[in-house]
């Protein structure tokens, strides 16, 4: 049978999700949990891979399994040995036919902010600090410029080896609660280091560093020196993925 | 001159705030910073010390210096000496007179909590997970029994050695916002696990395991054990002192 789980973790410290030589990979320990489990290898897919440092509130991963374990009883199981800073909070069969990667329809990411002159202890883990305060309505105003389906090569690393660069973005929502701010990205998928790139630029559109015309000339020519700077892994969480 | 400085910690895996002998404390670290910056052995006087555990968005701490460093720089210095889990937000120079511990009005703690079945890395180094979901009215119209001038001893560990356990209350605001929950307590002064036990007894009340005029017997006759158990130390946050 195959089962989806539903995974939060921690990325702070982590290599990132995918496996890799050096190990201390959400991927290894999901992999880890699951052959002390069943004692056999089993070989997982993910919605996608997060960077190292990156967080999920909700990562998608499924498997293929024999029935001796009730699909709805994995989470419990592999949390008891899985590191704190993992949680499977959901396990469910799923159609043979079904894939974590492929079948995904939209992603939403997260990436948090806080203005602050210091650095705030109770935030910095996963949220990243803004020196001077910002205006959340320009931020949206920038932000409705991405929707739609553009070629989104100006705001990848250029390492990527992916086909197409062309994605597109449903939904940018900008929420400011005081001293923080969280910005939720909607896309039927994303390049390396896209969302880290977009709020960068967002954010010098913001500082007026940057305008609405250069922005769209970004998005049509693909000019890669105007885009804003890479904000860090830590603010950047996978928030939700949709089927 | 006399120094009083705004300081933020993430508590996890310090032993509290206070000086001890085995060290790993937020004081040892600070007067550490403020001997590497000064040259001199600083004694610091806090509104109060925090319990092993238990983080502050907002502890005040006093010292006299000469003026060599103006007041307003000592932050900043601190800063490039302290580890990143304590940052001193804020330093001015205040009266000859004024004491962070003698000076205080009010004090507010922040108990933060979470309804959910598994645990969520995301939020388990501030908060404390609740199995059921709970009623935030019927917690709000608990918690307003507390308020006022009462007799506390039923609410704090019998080890502490103070004069009264008469303290008062003057607010406890429950907001909730989606599955969190944030129990806001604001006092003259608060007892030993007193903010713990309260949140403990709010939520045994919630359950239908404490009636009203219980609460009420408590409080009258000090019958410590009809109190809820004490919650752990992560989910408090010392979140202001009021001079």
């Amino acid at each position: 049978m195959r089962v989806l789980l539903t995974v939060s973790y921690d990325g702070t410290g982590y290599n990132g999700y995918q496996t890799q030589k050096q190990g201390n990979t959400i991927q290894q320990e999901l992999e880890g949990a699951l052959k002390s489990l069943t004692g056999k290898e089993i070989k997982t897919v993910a919605s996608g891979r997060t960077d190292a440092g990156v967080h999920a509130r909700a990562q998608t991963v499924h498997f293929d399994c024999d029935e001796n374990i009730p699909a709805k009883s994995y989470y419990k199981a592999l949390n008891t040995l899985l590191p704190p800073q993992i949680r499977v909070v959901k396990s469910k069969r799923v159609a043979g036919g079904f894939d974590a990667r492929k079948s995904a329809k939209k992603k939403t990411y997260l990436y948090s902010l806080y203005q602050a002159e210091t650095e705030n202890p109770l935030k910095e883990r996963f949220s990243v600090k803004l020196n001077e305060k910002v205006d959340a309505e320009k931020m949206q105003k920038t932000a409705n410029l991405f929707i739609g389906e553009h070629d989104f090569k100006c705001f990848c690393a250029s390492k990527s080896g992916v086909k197409t660069t062309v994605r597109t973005i449903y939904e940018i929502r900008i929420v400011k609660s005081g001293r923080d701010i969280k910005v939720y990205v909607t896309g039927n998928g994303f390049l390396y280091n896209m969302v880290r790139t977009l709020v960068g630029t967002i954010l010098k559109a913001e500082r007026g560093k940057l305008t609405e015309s250069e922005i769209k000339t970004m998005l049509e020519t693909g000019e890669r020196n105007l885009a804003g700077r890479t904000m860090p892994a830590k603010g950047l969480t996978l928030y939700k993925v949709i089927y």
